[in-house]
């Protein structure tokens, strides 16, 4: 009877990204491969955001292989990653040519479906995956970071999935990262979409839990016509992960929508992650309830525990207030980005610096480069002052061009850098991990021989999980570290795997 | 603009009966009632359920000096409390003249609202408190125990509405025990009801979040025209217990509903109970996640932690699959009552009886009270061969009227038994606590003057934890209790304050 919703199954990537560190082995998550592509999944998002880096750097696991074995074992239904457009799934900006080389070497590994989305909504950082993924014969998801903003109307958001129609993607992702997305802008957003770009125009709704209100908003998407949402099997859910699948197959009962979903099949999956997840106590979120604060501050929970450690790291653990009421300011005056993996990293940065040294006494280098445009666009104007310091800092110029315009082709020196190196096997995917991870990679490749670590089942070989992790893998509660000494202060801040370090002298 | 949504606050009474065991104590309270009480809330629910019992019987805490407190504290908000009707907070059917005095007394001391259910929704069971509230002069609430079954259709729970309605209530509580009421259900409900009964008829609607579908049910339940929902500050919400308030708020906005909750009163009151959870972590239910079993076997969480622990003790912790797949058998045939205390104890201790001795083989005592119509009567028709062996089991006729017809006035003796006991002031307030709970009163009378005990504060002091809670106490966790030996075993099945010895020999 009813209009049939389709769903994203997210256990296999961003649940375990969002509660569990992107810790999960693939050792964990083969034993339900054949019931997850059983249950009646519209995809499964299984790849890409932080697990390439997490692979490699914590798991002495072959990111491509693990693609492979995912492939074989659910050869049904449609994969999905997760890709940070002109970053692909590192940390600073990659010419033209290593993107499609990616997109390439995804699909041909058995990638589906490849969500591509800018931290700042620069659809220019997307051109160049989306056609690459297009040339492929895959599905190219053009994605709308949702956040909120004196800027950010439906309008403009509307306005924006229409660009990304005319650039010839398959579908629309609203992809909802801080769970902002109330119902009553989740309903506007999805009927302003489809009554812009045509009824015809798939819309894929990805948010977050972490407010408590976002199932509520499926529930309005649905109703103004969203054709598939993104959940996560119960066991692992919630917090600041995703809204439970089975509770939305229940929910729709009775609506007029239903999903074709097989709970006999998901409840083995379901049973299965209960009995992983303890397992991988150590790295689970300690937040699992609802915080509402996060429609003030729209930093999410894992950044304000960062936040927190930075500030009591300089003995000033009691101004975490300060800095919540800092960041929308520093946000505002940088032209209003979404906050996400790295732009909520540097503004959450640069809004603790400003409240411990004095406003803007100090910019870091990343936050200098957002606001002199080389990540990209922001949908605001940046606070003049503000711009003239970063020029300052960085003695360089604001750009409004497309930031990858500036790289020069580099395929041919990086596939010679990363042969040289020891256990790398020559391959384009050897050549495109050591691109994103030059220094992760030179490890994992000497290492990769001796096989995949679980650090669920072996907690005695965590040790490398004491190396703290780059800001932009996904890990938002380490963006930075700092370090207090009596008099003059050293800061280490360390953003897209690479540490800066900072000093400076007391104010007083 | 928008039409105004009503908010009771649950913090003080159903959210730590649900999360904590009911073990906060009043001291812990005290601190937020002021913003509590200025926040715009309908009400605040702060006694009966289990809090009565739970004051006596572990934190040596007298009840009534309770509610007064909350009323000196909170003069400007309605009190609200849970009442089971004919049961007032006992465990037993009380006269006629013992319920008007309790209502009577509840109101003197300050009770606004009272919420008057019933366990199988037999609303001669209701009659009594409703009348004897009215004539207080407060808030009679009736209330409609939501539960699924092939009989409990819209139309049914719709005319159970209109019966509350002429027998004078004030307002139509949907209480939603076990999280089942789906979105689509509760829109239907709300909106039968209004149609029904006059759009003027107060709607309120307490749904617990176990399933994780509620919160979206309370937006259905409002677009149907719902005037009041239950909820509870975020820090102490989810799980078993309740829909957090604030993400209420933010779910709201844009829509066109909008509640008068002042948020920046709300947050000290939610920082409060997070720091004061951890110190309850004993009596913490370990579920805090979402579970959609629970709409197959209508069996709320704690309740299954209890049955796996009874099957524990017979050696057959692996069959709780059966007993959950016999629960729904053992309900169908004594008439579909809603699961809800003390009825969810009744039906799921007979379900592990069943699957551990033989179907039927062993008859707990309040099983066959249930089936002969003890309890009040149920929407369904019990299977005959189930009744013949309840009347073989207890001896005595099935009854069709309302149990209490059945008893005579008791008043008098209470208050003499009552007044005969160490430390009993010969209150009307302290017969009641001994017409309710004679053994426990015995005990609590001698110590009332030694003052309360925190168990949250002090640890050391909660040796009286370890004494098992009756089952109707509103922990089902702990509704029975059962020891293994090697050859014939004996059952400790503890219902109702009363512990009962089944003893039986092996089947094989």
């Amino acid at each position: 009877m009813g209009r049939q919703i389709e769903v994203t199954e997210l256990i296999l990537r961003d649940s375990h990204q969002s509660l569990l560190a992107t810790r999960m082995a693939l050792e964990d998550m083969v034993p339900v491969c054949e019931d997850l592509d059983n249950a009646g999944f519209w995809s499964l998002e299984c790849w890409g955001g932080a697990t390439y880096d997490a692979c490699i750097r914590y798991l002495n696991e072959d990111p491509w292989e693990r693609l492979r074995t995912f492939r074989k074992l659910m050869p049904k239904t449609r994969l999905q990653m997760l890709l940070r457009g002109q970053n692909l799934l590192g940390y600073r900006h990659y010419e033209d040519d290593v993107v499609r080389r990616f997109c390439d070497k995804a699909a041909e590994n058995g990638m589906d479906v490849f969500r591509i989305f800018d931290a700042l909504n620069d659809l220019r950082n997307l051109e160049t995956a989306i056609d690459a993924v297009r040339k492929t014969g895959k599905h190219a998801q053009g994605t709308i970071c949702y956040t909120v903003s004196p800027l950010h109307t439906i309008e403009a958001f509307v306005e924006m999935a229409q660009r990304l129609k005319d650039m010839g993607v398959d579908s629309i992702c609203i992809k909802d990262m801080a769970a902002l997305l109330k119902p009553q802008p989740a309903y506007d957003l999805v009927k302003g979409i489809k009554e812009k770009c045509g009824e015809d125009t798939l819309v894929h709704v990805h948010c977050h839990a972490t407010t408590g209100v976002t199932l509520v908003s499926y529930m309005k998407a649905i109703e103004a016509g969203a054709d598939i949402v993104d959940t996560s099997v119960s066991s692992l859910s919630l917090g600041s992960g995703h809204n439970p699948t089975e509770a939305l197959v229940e929910m729709l009962e009775g609506t007029g929508f239903e999903t074709r979903l097989d709970l006999e099949r998901i409840k083995p999956v379901n049973e299965h992650f209960a009995k992983i997840r303890p397992r991988y106590r150590q790295f689970m979120s300690e937040f699992t309830g609802v915080d509402t604060e996060i429609f003030k501050s729209q930093i999410p929970g894992g950044m304000i525990s960062n936040m927190e450690s930075q500030l009591k790291g300089q003995g000033a653990g009691d101004r975490l207030q300060e800095v919540m009421d800092e960041v929308p300011r520093v946000r505002a005056d940088c032209g209003y980005p979404p906050l996400v993996t790295p732009s909520s990293q540097i503004v959450g940065t640069q809004a603790v610096f400003n409240v411990i040294m004095g406003k803007y006494q100090t910019l870091t280098s990343e936050f200098a480069d957002l606001v002199l445009g080389y990540y990209g666009s922001t949908l605001g104007e940046k606070d003049p002052k503000v711009l003239a310091l970063a020029e300052e800092r960085q003695q360089k110029p604001p750009i409004t061009g497309r930031p990858a315009d500036l790289l020069k082709p580099e395929w041919e020196e990086l596939r010679a850098e990363a042969s040289a190196l020891e256990g790398c096997d020559g391959s384009d995917e050897d050549v495109l991990t050591f691109a994103q991870f030059p220094q992760v990679s030179t490890k994992f490749f000497k290492t990769r021989s001796e096989g995949p670590k679980n650090l669920g089942k072996d907690p005695v070989s965590t040790a490398a999980t004491d190396t703290p992790a780059p800001a932009a893998a996904g890990k938002p509660g380490e963006a930075g570290k700092a370090a207090a000494d009596k008099g003059t202060v050293t800061y280490v801040v360390s953003l897209y795997g690479q540490e800066h370090q900072v000093t400076v002298s007391p104010a007083a």
